[in-house]
């Protein structure tokens, strides 16, 4: 398989970004692979696959590296009298901003490149939290409940402590607390303004169990990942994250009823289907009393959850080989000529 | 004021964003326009502002024009020794696909130009008619019943006739039909589907009123424009629409009573806070027994409904004035240098 492993973006998860590929590059070293790297000012790079170390970019190593434009059809290389042309199936692999937010979807949609991950559409769903809970509201799909702040609000939260407070659109639990009581609370919600202007407030249940699984749609059927219950100490921090995103080591299937397993995979079609086609997503659940809720959805999974996966390079494949090209508008200028013909023009 | 108008796109409505430009050039004869054509293979040409009638376009003459391409906060003209600038307001003029489904509104953001129109949230929200739905619904805004019908999909409609059938992704009543009983169904469906994968049906409510309200936020504070309530022929007709986005002249106030009126601006408020900004949005409400209803949003109005302003070069200006810069997200490789000290290297 060709694949072009496009990574980076101007993000609060841009190192993850560049961890995710690195981990890819070695989860696939079998396939033949490029890396585009995008940064900080919008600027695409194409990366040496041997220079593929998170050192490169920290030194802003890629700067030497060819710079690529985007054009219709492909990433384009320029040099005093010539142009190479970088085209093939496009892996949207930035997190967070730029990747996440429907921005790079756009510019790959508009230059007609195709690539695995999510299109516009799902992207707003599953970036910002708040869309993701009108998203379950309108298809029944329980979430827990939740309280939605601005930072120019001053308002009670009639949720109980401890409660979970979050940046609306940030994932990798980046400005992330739990807090146990009201005297915590200001310090928690400076820290998650520092990232968004919109914080989102939870209860944070003790005991609620935590699945994840990844999965996507290929020539009409779903194909999923095992079903993990990650390690949770109270949860994830940004550091402990930015490790969770080299994991490639398969891990152990999740102790479950087959009665949850099946609820926990027919929500996920609900939310995939109609809207997630042409991406590898991670749903992350709550159990609670056999029911089940829709915690978040990662669009672009840290390392695109390799590790959930039992044959991940083939169901990469079967998922870059089921992409279906957009179509485009056409007009023959109907109304125009018609009109210009009523004017006697 | 200085303003580039961008119009075209690879849509549907791509005549009558070029309908539209032409009537925004003689409505904002005074000031410093540029022209800025998006062809329906996504190439940009810098149009002469003298050259800015139909037949340029039918006729395939812009292609003379000098192409552009988009960098780094301008769209650039290059030449064989050297490269202009088109730097500045851009006014997102492209109606239906590309201007409105959030693709263009991501290339300016990406490409850092500032620009009036829908970012890329709302312009998800206001694309597709069942995503409005949910926003609705989120916001306890009333709307009119409906369902959603997918082109693979055999479904009972539980609606009473007459109903309406409409595409759910396209504005300008292209492919909508008023079908009055079962036996016409099946050719509105068949015509619908011609645009769209799903469908929205509503019942056509006999005796509804409509109002069309336009309004913008600038520097903290709503403007908006008259009430208007739109002539009726059953509805309009793509031809007669057509003809309707080159409105320029001033219409009269609808007769409202002040309570109405109230209710219709503050529901337009609750729809555009925290999701349009940097937008001029026209909402078309139905009225029934004192009860407003959102029948859609139009978050590049055709023309941008100049003749609903006393003064839409001022409000224009204003509005232009008020958008304010993207932040963009920076890293200073913090983890990785923190884990490459870790590691010893």
């Amino acid at each position: 398989m060709k694949l072009t492993i496009l990574f980076g973006g101007a993000s609060f998860e841009h190192e993850i970004s560049i961890i995710s590929a690195i981990t890819l590059k070695e989860k696939l070293s079998t396939h033949e692979l490029s890396f585009i790297f995008c940064d900080q000012d919008h600027k695409f790079y194409l990366i040496e696959p041997s220079k593929m170390r998170a050192s490169t970019f920290s030194k802003g190593e890629h700067k030497k590296m060819p710079q690529l434009s985007l054009t219709n059809g492909y990433f384009e290389q320029k040099s005093m009298f010539s142009s190479t042309k970088h085209a093939g199936v496009v892996l949207n692999l930035i997190h967070g901003a730029d990747g996440e937010d429907g921005t790079i979807p756009s510019l790959l949609d508009f230059f007609d490149i195709k690539y695995i991950g999510p299109r516009v559409d799902a992207s707003v769903f599953s970036y910002d939290k708040r869309y993701t809970k009108w998203l379950c509201e309108a298809k029944k799909i329980k979430t827990i409940e939740y309280e939605v702040l601005s930072s120019n609000e001053h308002k009670n939260i009639n949720i109980q402590y401890p409660i979970i407070v979050k940046p609306a659109r940030l994932g990798s639990s980046i400005g992330l607390s739990v807090v146990k009581e009201e005297s915590e609370l200001d310090y928690a919600l400076d820290v998650a303004f520092e990232f968004d202007r919109s914080v989102i407030i939870e209860p944070f249940i003790c005991g609620i169990k935590e699945y994840n699984l990844a999965g996507f749609m290929a020539k009409g059927e779903f194909h999923f990942s095992i079903i993990e219950e990650p390690q949770k100490n109270e949860f994830l921090d940004f550091e402990k994250k930015y490790m969770d995103f080299s994991r490639s080591e398969s891990v152990a299937k999740a102790e479950l009823n087959s009665t949850v397993e099946l609820k926990l995979k027919s929500t996920f079609e609900k939310i995939y289907k109609n809207l997630f086609e042409g991406a590898l997503i991670r749903c992350d659940f709550f159990v609670l009393n056999s029911e089940v809720y829709l915690n978040e959805i990662n669009p672009i999974p840290g390392s695109m959850a390799n590790y959930l996966f039992g044959d991940f390079e083939t169901s990469l494949e079967l998922l870059a080989s089921s992409l279906t090209a957009q179509k485009r508008a056409k007009t023959n200028y109907e109304y125009i000529h018609s009109i210009s013909k009523a004017k006697g023009k």
